[in-house]
């Protein structure tokens, strides 16, 4: 048996001297409230505060980092695994089956971050004393499926116990927030708020875009029939977002390119879109207009405005077609920044009232692009290490590559972007260890002095997510 | 003088705590067999056994990682190092004379992994007690001639001295392995496994296209006069190898780039190309193809497929005019691998049968593209840190920039890929002195615990490149 | 009250072994003296060698670095931060108020090499005591200011104390250089010496070509009516600087292209350019072929060419209309270097006689373009870590991702490239120190013994420069 118990210095520098000063920053921030302004966690969750089902679909069928790594050894198939197809067919719906899959080869997940999150989860959420394995899994099934049958385990208990301020999803233009009411109606104080992304209406080439705008449509009460309307009906449900607490809007992008259409070219782009005659090329440049509009809308409402660029999405069709999106098919690519944010930096960028978040998955931009642009346009920032980057050695690189150009302050904090619930309180720990540790580093190089680092792992940690979401 | 000695802890963080745990993940590693599953060591070696004729014949000539330092110093031309050109001209043909400029200007390879490898051979394998330098150069060589001139240091014997248990070379596809079959003949029980590598028939851009086609003619006995030929050919030559050992193929392209054509197009474009008239888009597009046709081709006899594009090969065309291929003028560029290789994987990725194992020289895509790929995808592997980047910081990055997000599962071992047969001990002893000490540094931050590290160093050293190319 | 004190061991790695063998090494090369052989201090401080007016005007208004920081978090525009604007407007004037701002935002360079130049310029070079904030803003600017009224703050009473050997300014092609012959005729010992930066008259492009070509033309006294005479004027000017003491020349491009045309294509482009009729493409090719031709004239007249792209000038064209050039809005981008560089180092590369000194922005060009190919062509050498990558962390990614390929050899020492006279000392501490601790990481990790290590400390200290730029 091999005992899971974590090391209080976990993730620190093995120098002693290293070591010491980040386990005291880190006990400075340790406790500090989580604030989570961008993920995906369901929020019928909260509206309904029912039990998780069972172990299986508590941690595994919601988690594509944990089942794209037992599908790409070639162990199981996504069918195998009980992940639901688009039609919602489940072909494997014995959740133990699938469970003993995962335990015995829990070993893959050693020195990635789902490994060390499930560490923390199984340990610190639910008290479990072994590390899985092929041997113990079903006796740590059956432990968990005990404590998730419990009242300590319903999802709004456990927000409280995990000390979240403030948790944002992530929800369609033409979402009716129900949940999000239902919560507000309820009487329970947590605060789970809408983040607005319009992306399955603003993108062109989305198969379902025409359906989308229908139901954009539904959503205001007409039809979208033109340019101006689609305009006025985003407007609209921004306000209607930010009535309901949004303080963010979030707009994930094949590039980062910007550039402003006059209203006749947006005009015509519109209407070829709406007989259902759109060309890539249109595609690209209503996107990049999109973005002019958002930024402008942004000075207008003060939602903040995310943007995230870099990502092939389903690019493994075979498992598109069949189980549609977020199953572990999106690939990084290449992602430039100095030319695509261009027009819209100039016309917007210097305008202290607006706050811009560019991410990235594509890692040689920290140094090269977006610490200089974050480093010198009052209105951008960097969001944190992003998606695969979210991890000790990505969130390390983040800290080397950006720190020195962009200083810490034109950065935004912690996000977790998250659809397991559960994993939150172990990334933001990640999180502020990794940073507890990169500070304690220039301390010990004297680099920075030991009270300037417990003010930056503060700010890091707490006041920088606040400021930057408005929260 | 300065002495020669090795530290039993070189390569490991001065961390006394890391140091002591990567020492003994090291011991547990360094005594297991080499498995060299890539690599251009000539197979004549083995076959005729003869002792190397001197020095420099030795350590310098077939070794253009170390002629390429003097060279870029503009210390001496390759004319004067004694590199033969196209036509086996020497210009040189005095190698104490050239081994003197080699010691003289030994000081420059500090901090390379030439310079690593050359004191591990020196001190390792030929007993030297001193530095190279100018002054003791001389006195160096006549000890290295000494020991070459005895049977001890013979070809088959350094091979069972190194505890190889398997070598690979590559070898056109219209090689006839006179050297692989004499080898066997000879009833010498060392390892030497042909690797088939088809690329100067498959890249129609290949000068010597129409010649490298007629000798694939001669090796199955009749004219490639039709694409239809040219597939079966191919098709009975990868038989052929793996008659003789082979388990893998190797691709080296100027691109990721991967398209089916339809059949018409791909004879089409053969037809012109058989009469002469290849496009740079036909070859693009013909070598797009092939690759498509290699992996299908390994999906029926199971060979493993290496790709490993990105390499501008023969940059300094002086040279290449006067001295030909692989003379240390090869330069790395960009590489793409989300888009290029998405058609490849969509129709062969999930297929668990096939192996095909991707390298790169553009360490940017590591995280990026690479490991996201070799995450998702059943058939894809990461091949190692390669050529330039297998070097102590190389190695370091490579693991800290894919492991997060590929695991260590998705890897593939080591693999030297040198035409220095000596340097093959000083490679692997490199390699798995980086590994453990990487694992040392995860054990000694608690991210995972020592008997995990054990296990994986020995899955990395040895079983997965086992798995990989089937040996 | 927080103490400002520099630790000695500052940068240097906290682990003791490491720690004690990089002080070593740095004492071997701390008191060297300073070679600058690129930057952009105003020669005519020294001509003049008047009392710096105030605080303000020496450290914040020439320094880019520190005004765009409180720029990009909107406490300041530049009007309130007194930067004039194009016209030589100032639109705040009280260097207090000025100095106030900087003060109480001091903590945003935390982390930042500009924090770590300023503490050790605050510190070392004015004796300050305290760590500059909100509260002793003001305190601190009146010590300082008393300093600077003294005689032993003046220009060369600096230079001769930061035991500056050479100091290289940056020079238009048509500067009379009458700073330099001032300099000269005052019989003060102080070498300052001249660079030719020939980009105004280079780059058709720029705006303001014409002009600059008329004032090219009053330089040499003739109309520069055609091509030849435009080849003609470089080549006098280029004499010209020489004999002013120059050893190297400079280019600052936006792609690496290098490309030659015929005579005839280069004359049609002049000629089109002198009617103004330039096209982006024209210029494009004009820099690419000038670049060839900077590099022949630099066989013949032996100044080292250094070439540096990948900067997108005055990005923001709010500050750039109003402000002008360099105003810490130059954003880096993408650069390649395989094939842009392939036609210059194909026809110059080979020859011994040429140093080409290739700069990047883009460090992903590091290990996978320019190592390379300055480890193989004897004329090319690498610059180092450059602009925003000059600091602890660009520093260190610098020498990790070029040494094993490129070796320390085929390297030219440290540029501090600055505008900001005071900083120099600061900056080439922060180098050697950097230098200093990765060379103790080779020894303490038996890479390199500690003998190799001091010698190598003294090459990237002081001969490398010297050679490089031939002083």
């Amino acid at each position: 048996m091999s005992e899971l118990k974590l090391s209080p210095d976990r993730f620190f520098d093995p120098n002693p001297s290293v070591r010491k000063i980040a386990r005291e920053i880190y006990n400075s921030v340790k406790s500090l409230p989580i604030i989570s302004p961008h993920g995906h966690v369901d929020p019928s969750l909260f509206s309904e505060n029912k039990p998780f089902p069972n172990p299986t679909q508590l941690f595994l069928i919601p988690d594509h980092y944990i089942y794209r790594m037992l599908y790409s050894q070639g162990l199981a198939t996504l069918e195998e695994l009980g992940i639901p197809d688009i039609n919602g067919n489940v072909y494997e719906s014995n959740p133990k089956k699938i469970w003993d899959i995962f335990a015995s080869n829990y070993y893959l997940f050693n020195g990635t971050p789902s490994g060390v999150w499930l560490d923390y989860e199984f340990s610190q959420v639910f008290g479990i004393k072994e590390k899985l394995n092929a041997k113990n899994g079903m006796k740590i099934y059956e432990q968990l499926q005990k404590k998730i049958n419990g009242k300590n385990f319903l999802p709004r208990t456990l927000f409280d116990k995990f000390n979240i301020q403030a948790l944002s999803t992530t929800d369609a233009a033409f979402d009716d927030l129900r949940h999000h009411k239902k919560i507000k109606e309820s009487g329970w104080k947590g605060k789970i708020i809408p983040c607005f992304r319009p992306d399955s209406v603003t993108d062109l080439s989305n198969s379902k875009w025409n359906e989308s705008i229908k139901l954009l449509g539904k959503s205001v009460g007409y039809e979208i029939s033109s340019y101006k309307k689609f305009i006025s009906a985003l407007e609209e449900r921004r306000t209607f977002f930010k009535s309901m607490g949004a303080t963010s809007t979030d707009h994930g992008v094949f590039s980062a390119y910007t550039h402003e259409l006059t209203v006749k070219e947006a005009e015509a782009i519109y209407n070829k879109a709406f007989k259902g005659k759109t060309t890539p090329e249109d595609a690209r440049l209503f996107t990049a207009h999109m973005l002019m509009e958002m930024a402008r809308m942004s000075i207008d409402d003060g939602l903040t405005m995310q943007i995230h660029p870099g990502s092939f999405r389903n690019h493994n069709e075979v498992i598109f077609n069949k189980f549609g999106l977020d199953k572990g098919c999106d690939i990084p690519m290449q992602t430039e920044f100095t030319f695509n944010l261009k027009e819209l930096l100039n016309k917007f960028g210097n305008n202290k009232n607006l706050t811009v978040i560019i991410f990235t998955l594509d890692e040689t931009a920290y140094s090269r692009e977006l610490a200089p642009l974050a480093g010198h346009y009052p209105a951008m920032k960097l969001g944190p290490a992003w998606w695969f980057h979210d991890s000790l050695e990505g969130m390390m690189r983040y800290r080397q590559m950006t720190t020195e150009t962009a200083g810490f302050y034109n950065t935004v904090g912690f996000n977790d972007d998250t659809r397991a619930f559960v994993s939150i309180p172990a990334r933001h720990d990640v999180a502020r260890r990794v940073d507890s540790n990169f500070l304690a580093g220039l301390v010990a190089k004297h680099v920075i002095n030991k009270s300037e680092a417990l003010q930056i792992a503060k700010d890091l940690t707490y006041n920088l997510v606040k400021k930057a979401y408005k929260l």
